[in-house]
C-alpha cells in the first residue's frame, strides 16, 4: 500500500497530470470551454491530441493578466519615474510634456500626442542599463500604488487567470505573456506574479546597445523604438520568439485580435478567449468606447468565430488575489 | 527488488539526473572542464550552484553544432534556391548576382560585395510566407549534398558537440542556439539535429508582415533585413529572448567574441568555451585568417579570459554521426 502511494505520487509528478483547480471561477460556461479543451488536448489517442512541445498558450497582459484603468500601469510608472528625476533636469519644468506631468495633469500630459509620449518614454525608460531599468522599475513597484484601489500594482493581477496559468502549466503547456507592453518592464514582475519566466515574456521594446564600460559589459537601452507588439504586431512576435503557433490565445482588447485568428486560424484544437470587461463594481466595466483596451471587432465577430467571451462579472468569484 | 528498480528508475527519470555520457570524446582537458562545471553548479549546497531556472547554455551554430567551409551553409542553400526558380526570373541571366549564380561562378557571386549577397538574400528568403520558406528549406535538405563530403548538410552536425546539448539538458539546462545565421533556416533542422525546439534558437532575421489572403492568415517574409545576431548584436538578441544572462557559452569565431565575454562576465560559475578548428584531416583546419568563421582576438584572449579552447583533433574521437 505504502509502495504503491508513493508509485503513484511519483507517477502523478511526473507526468505531470494534475485536476484541474479554477476555485475562483463559478462554474459557468467559459469555465467548461477551458476545461473541455485542455482535456480534449492532453487525452492521448483522443483525434485532437496535441504533444506537450505544441502546448503553446499565448497571454495579452494589459487587461488581460492584469488591471489597465485608468491607463496603462506602465505610463504610471514613466510619469512617477520622471517626477523622481525631475532635480536633475531643470529644464523639463517648462519643456512639454515634462512640465504638465511635473504639474500632475494628466490632461496636458495626453495633449501633447504622440511626440509628447515619446518623449516621456525615452525619458523614463532609456539612456540607461537593463539592469538599471530593471532596479528602477523594481523599486517602483516596492512602493508605488494605485491611484483607485490603493493596491501595490503588482497586486492588481487577477486571481482567476492566475489559476488559468496554473491549471495549463499543470497540463504540459508553455504559458506565453505576448504585450503591448515594454517586454523589460514585464519580466521584472511576470515570475513573480504569473510564474512565467523572462524567456516567455514577448512586448513592445526599445532598440539596445552593447557596451563594455570600463570593462565591464552592459546593455543600454536606446530612445529609439524598436518593436511595437501590438494588433498585426502580435503574430509576428509570437513568430519570431517562439516559432510555433499557439493553440490557445487570451486577450480583452481589438489590440489582441490578429493574435486570436493567428492562433485560431492553424490546424486541429484551437481556441480564442477574450475577457470581457462587465464588472463595474469590483474594477471598470468597458468595452467598445474605451480610451485604453477598447474592445469593438472582437465583440462583432467573436460569436462567429467560435471564441469564448469570459463575463468577469459572472464568470469570476474573485478579481485580484485576497 | 523489482519495486527499488522501478523506483530509483522512476526517480532518476523525474530529477532528470544522468551521468556523463560524452562519448565521443577523449580524455582530455577540455571534456574535464566542461564536466567539472557542470557538476559545480548543479550540485546542491555546492557554493555555486545554479538554481534550474538559470542554467542556461548558449551555442553558436556554424562552426560550432555544424560545418561551416567552405562557405556558410546558408549560401548554398540561396545559390540552389535561385537556381530553382530562374526559369521564373529571365532577369537573371545578365543581371548580377544571379548571373553568375547561374554559371557557377562563385568568385563572380563573390565579387558582387554586400550589394549582391543582399539581393541574393532577397531572392532565396524572401517574398514568400515563413510556411513556404521552411517547406523549400526542408525539401532542400532532403535533396542537397556538401560539395567535399558528399553527405546531406544536417548530417554534418558535430557529433561530440550533440552529446554536450544532451549532457546539459539532462543536467536541467535549456540549450539555446544564438547563430548570425537565418532564425527561419535553422529552426527547420534544429529540433531534429540537435534537440533544441523553435522557441529557443535565436538568429538573424528579415523583418516580416502579418497578412490575411482570403481569409487565411499568413506572415509574409519582406526583403529587409531585421536584426545582424552577430558580435554585439548577440549578447543584445540573448537579452531580447532570453532575458537571463547564460552561464555556458560556446562559439567558434570572433563573431562569438562579445557572447563569451558578456556571458562570462555574469557573477557566480561561468563557462566561456571555443571550438578550435585544427583538424584538417577529418574537417578543415583555420583559425586566424579564415574568410569564415576567423578566430583571433578569441585566440589571443582566451587564456586570459578563463575561456577553454577545444581542440577538435585532440579532443574529439569522431566529427559527424556515424
Amino acid at each position: 500500500m505504502k509502495y504503491s502511494m508513493i508509485l503513484s505520487g511519483l507517477f502523478l509528478t511526473c507526468l505531470n497530470l494534475k485536476a484541474e483547480s479554477l476555485a475562483s471561477w463559478n462554474d459557468s460556461g467559459s469555465k467548461s470551454a477551458i476545461v473541455s479543451f485542455v482535456e480534449e488536448v492532453t487525452r492521448e489517442n483522443a483525434p485532437n491530441f496535441v504533444r506537450k512541445e505544441e502546448r503553446i498558450a499565448v497571454f495579452d497582459n494589459d487587461g488581460t493578466l492584469w488591471s489597465e484603468q485608468p491607463v496603462y500601469f506602465q505610463l504610471f510608472y514613466a510619469i512617477d519615474r520622471v517626477k523622481a528625476t525631475a532635480p536633475e533636469h531643470p529644464e523639463w519644468k517648462t519643456e512639454e510634456p515634462f512640465a504638465s506631468v511635473l504639474k500632475g495633469d494628466m490632461e496636458g500630459v495626453l495633449k501633447s500626442g504622440e511626440e509628447g509620449l515619446t518623449k516621456l518614454l525615452a525619458a523614463s525608460h532609456a539612456g540607461m542599463t537593463k539592469a538599471e531599468f530593471a532596479e528602477a522599475v523594481s523599486d517602483w513597484f516596492a512602493t508605488a500604488r494605485h491611484p483607485k484601489t490603493g493596491r501595490p500594482y503588482n497586486e492588481m493581477i487577477y486571481q482567476p487567470m492566475v489559476e488559468v496559468l496554473e491549471y495549463l502549466r499543470a497540463n504540459g503547456f508553455k504559458t506565453y505573456i505576448v504585450s503591448g507592453g515594454g517586454i523589460d518592464f514585464i519580466r521584472v514582475f511576470a515570475e513573480e506574479a504569473y510564474g512565467i519566466p523572462p524567456e516567455q515574456v514577448v512586448g513592445s521594446s526599445l532598440r539596445s546597445r552593447y557596451e563594455v564600460r570600463d570593462g565591464n559589459p552592459v546593455i543600454v537601452k536606446l530612445p529609439e523604438l524598436g518593436f511595437i507588439d501590438d494588433k498585426e504586431g502580435k503574430p509576428v512576435a509570437i513568430v519570431h520568439h517562439i516559432g510555433r503557433r499557439p493553440i490557445m490565445a487570451f486577450g480583452n482588447s481589438d489590440g489582441d485580435f490578429q493574435m486570436l485568428e493567428w492562433t485560431t486560424a492553424g490546424d486541429g484544437a484551437r481556441l480564442g478567449v477574450y475577457l470581457h470587461h462587465t464588472d463595474d463594481e469590483r474594477e471598470v466595466a468597458y468595452d467598445r468606447d474605451s480610451h485604453i483596451g477598447a474592445l469593438d471587432r472582437g465583440l462583432d465577430e467573436a460569436d462567429e468565430r467560435g471564441w469564448i467571451l469570459i463575463d468577469m462579472k459572472e464568470d469570476w468569484k474573485f478579481i485580484y488575489p485576497e
